[in-house]
């Protein structure tokens, strides 16, 4: 889009901040484009997008934690695939409000994720907001074996790679503005994409029946990831809470066991394989089991609570 | 980022509508991330936004020219790198007051240009928006040799692939609810990315000292296209004007030069050449030249009109 000299500004701030280059690099930031050589393997690429009031609001996210999540979002999506991230676009709707020190935080806490994962901001656009911030980033990454959803069978054990309710525990307690739950509130502002398992989950691949990210909550994230037509039980006893979720649900009289699964944003990773591969993922916990069933339990030791009413998480609303 | 069963049914209505699919593609849309092969040469990404209220406005874009307009912009840098497209990512931020038919319409516009040019919209976001709508389109292309903005040398002629001024004449006839200046109009809802012209770029990018799509205005674009402290003159009398931005600037009184030294988002190519390699690209016009002087002129065939003052382009005031 067309740009003015107050934006060529802004993007010259912007530009100093997170040029890197490194072989791959044909055409750098700063043209029509980005150009570069490719990968080997197959090209993954995601795109996410975050409204303020809707997915975030500023009073209680910093310009580096906005910078660093809005990142973090699109390198989970590059981690569910099995891939790695290389570069990344970055479009922000900006409004008044927001001054060039804000923008410099932004870009310091996107390029701090961004350096950790060895990958490059390389574009994107500037824009006027008559209102809100919007921040739409893409990545670009590569795999040898994509991971994908698909794939899930009955009797398959679901995994996952951590803690799951956290962020909703965090995001509940910033808003009430409560102090402590230090662990929540880092997961909700500044969530690990789990590239750190991307090496062995590439290693392990012919094993691994189906992998996504778990962004919705658990129940709407694994009726993603079931067996066609099928349906699955959670395991009450295993839902992976965190100390923070139960602290909180006691503080507020709820069950933690909601936070688990309808709470989002948590993006860590579901598997689905096949129970004789369990022992091969050790570090994961197993959480429940797909059915030919198709319908949705959480079994208690005694009883199996069936789950009939499917809550969307909160940011749609209408 | 997280969706819910609205979102859910809102994207499985988007994917109905774009899902194609070629040669290239490994996971098709609907998993975290697509996944394709890579196509020979370089990969080149781009990204651009456009937010209502400061690009758009809906009382004049219907729903087909804003899908259409939000990837043609996309598409002009790509051709501006002499690349080729074949993937699209979009992000919606949308407020209530768009339907689901609202949303059909823009899908159908996108597609169509698309499918034009033989590619694919694979993948994006969708979010609420509580007021203005946000469109954010990336696009993924490839090229052999990729053309950049860097390059032009004092001497060289600066060319142009069409008429410029014409989305300005367009978007102020649409503004003032004037009828006809039909080619205006539709150059500004539905410009025509200048992909045309790519496979004849290849062929001569021995030739191509520097390459850009014309999207701030002429002035603003070529200082961005001028060899290092270098300037240009414009060719008063070679101005690439067309017949509806005269007429226009005769009904209100106004210089149609400034239309084209001023008025953006015309799309079209503006290249840097050596003078005696102009043979080579007939169908362009020589519009100018750039100097050693780091002064800007238009030149008359009388006298020598220095630009001292760079007006910005409208949408970041302040």
């Amino acid at each position: 889009m067309q740009n003015t000299p107050k934006e060529w500004s802004l993007i010259e701030r912007i530009r100093y901040r997170v040029q890197r280059q490194n072989d791959h690099t044909k055409v750098p930031l700063g043209d029509d484009a980005f150009v570069f050589r490719n990968y080997p393997g197959y090209s993954v690429i995601c795109q996410d997008m975050m409204v303020e009031g809707v997915h975030f609001e500023l009073d209680y996210f910093s310009a580096f934690d906005l910078g660093y999540k809005s990142l973090a979002v699109n390198l989970s999506d590059i981690a569910a695939m099995g891939a790695l991230p290389h570069f990344a676009q970055v479009s922000l709707a900006l409004p008044k409000k927001l001054n060039e020190s804000w923008l410099d935080d932004f870009y310091k806490g996107m390029t701090s994720l961004a350096d950790d994962h060895h990958m490059q901001v390389v574009g994107g656009d500037l824009a006027a907001s008559p209102d809100r911030l919007v921040v739409d980033v893409s990545v670009h990454g590569s795999c040898e074996n994509p991971l994908t959803r698909k794939g899930a069978k009955p009797g398959d054990l679901l995994l996952c790679s951590g803690p799951l309710g956290l962020s909703f525990t965090g995001m509940t307690a910033l808003q009430k503005k409560l102090s402590g739950f230090d662990d929540a509130k880092e997961r909700h502002l500044r969530p690990k994409p789990r590239l750190d398992l991307v090496a062995s989950l590439q290693k392990q691949h012919t094993r691994i029946h189906a992998l996504m990210d778990c962004s919705d909550g658990l129940v709407n994230d694994a009726l993603q990831l079931r067996p066609p037509n099928g349906g699955f039980h959670l395991f009450a006893e295993n839902l992976p809470l965190h100390p923070d979720s139960e602290s909180l649900a006691v503080d507020l009289h709820l069950n933690p066991q909601d936070f688990v699964l309808w709470g989002g944003e948590d993006y860590e990773l579901l598997m689905a394989v096949h129970p004789e591969d369990y022992e091969y993922f050790p570090e994961w916990k197993m959480i429940g089991q797909f059915t030919e069933d198709p319908r949705v339990f959480v079994s208690h030791p005694d009883h199996h609570e069936e789950i009939k009413e499917f809550k969307g998480w909160k940011h749609f609303p209408g």
